[in-house]
């Protein structure tokens, strides 16, 4: 048999499909699975843990963390900087784990780009009312706030054809079942393991 | 939501690999999958039944089929003609049941040509040792024939990279749940279903 590197699997959408609880469902349900931390130069808020929530930094390390291109992504927002890390993930990945990833959708470009064998999963909501339901279920939003999100989602949608799986989020524990499909099927793709399925052979026939 | 046509399985490897295995225990676990059926000039041994083991045809008929393009694939052995036809198998699919045809390699790539949203998965033995005793195994050749088959499966194997997937089949129930994970995820492949799904929410914006 061939050895298989970890996968990672970048879960994103608009906001309001609920990425952040099949997140959070799936790594419960498959241990092994590491989340992947962001880097941050904002302050930690009450009763947030340094690497469990963020890995907080100053604003000069993580400038030079930049400078080192050791981000799969970054973004600075209000004048702090988010990031993504990449050698926490690849660690992971060299040893076999697979790595979820649950990011906004600019962040999760950078990603593919970056790392083209990143899994990009669309998180799409069962419909449009549905999702503006949820948006205004929140109760954290103003109405400009909450119609100002539901119009950003539509155009977000039309951005589904630079990913590479969509999953409908209508039961939470179907979507989770689905990504269990996707890895499991990614990990069977020719593409990722022709040369190691064809060296394994040839050093057994040499052996025969 | 969006309406899902059925996938075309295809089945292939080299011979002792245990598709045919694999192939029975997944139609008995899906039911609703279909078994493709092939065409064939010769004549029904005892036991076989028209329609279940193979669709009997004259020589004439069947080469009307070939020269009305009714076929996905076929070829001519020792002076009779075998097939896949079209037509039983696209209705299945136009109805969203998944088909599953197990065939011989260059069967598989035929079919492939014809069909490009067909699946093609490649059923690897676990080792080339574990070949080659299941091919002695089955005691219906002479040594010489073994011999002949365990050379040409490496070179099958070889042919790896025109498949979409691969399994390697050591245990029969996990070769049938990677199966069944490699159908789940490609109904949800963005590249299958993007424009359904751009359409389906603009129908619904519009109503909004």
């Amino acid at each position: 048999m061939i050895n298989k590197k970890g996968l990672l699997l970048v879960l994103s959408g608009p906001s309001g499909t609920g990425k952040g609880t099949i997140c959070k469902k799936y790594l419960e349900k498959n241990k092994n699975v590491k989340l992947s931390i962001s880097a941050t130069t904002r302050k930690p808020r009450e009763g947030e843990i340094e690497g469990i929530s963020y890995y907080y930094k100053t604003k000069q390390d993580f400038e030079e963390m930049i400078n080192n291109n050791e981000f799969l992504e970054y973004a600075s927002i209000y004048d702090n900087y988010y990031g993504t890390p990449k050698k926490a993930i690849f660690d992971e990945l060299e040893k076999g784990n697979d790595v979820i990833l649950e990011i906004e959708m600019q962040g999760a470009m950078q990603v593919k780009k970056a790392y083209p064998e990143a899994v990009c999963i669309f998180i799409l909501p069962p419909s449009l009312l549905e999702l503006k339901n949820r948006i205004v279920g929140r109760g954290t939003e103003t109405p400009e706030q909450i119609e100002k999100r539901f119009n950003s989602a539509y155009d977000e949608i039309k951005k589904l054809g630079d990913y590479d799986y969509f999953i409908f989020n209508n039961v939470v524990e179907k979507s989770v079942e689905e990504i269990h499909g996707i890895v499991y099927s990614e990990k069977n793709k020719v593409i990722r393991y022709k040369n190691e399925i064809l060296d394994m052979f040839e050093r057994e026939l040499e052996k025969c």
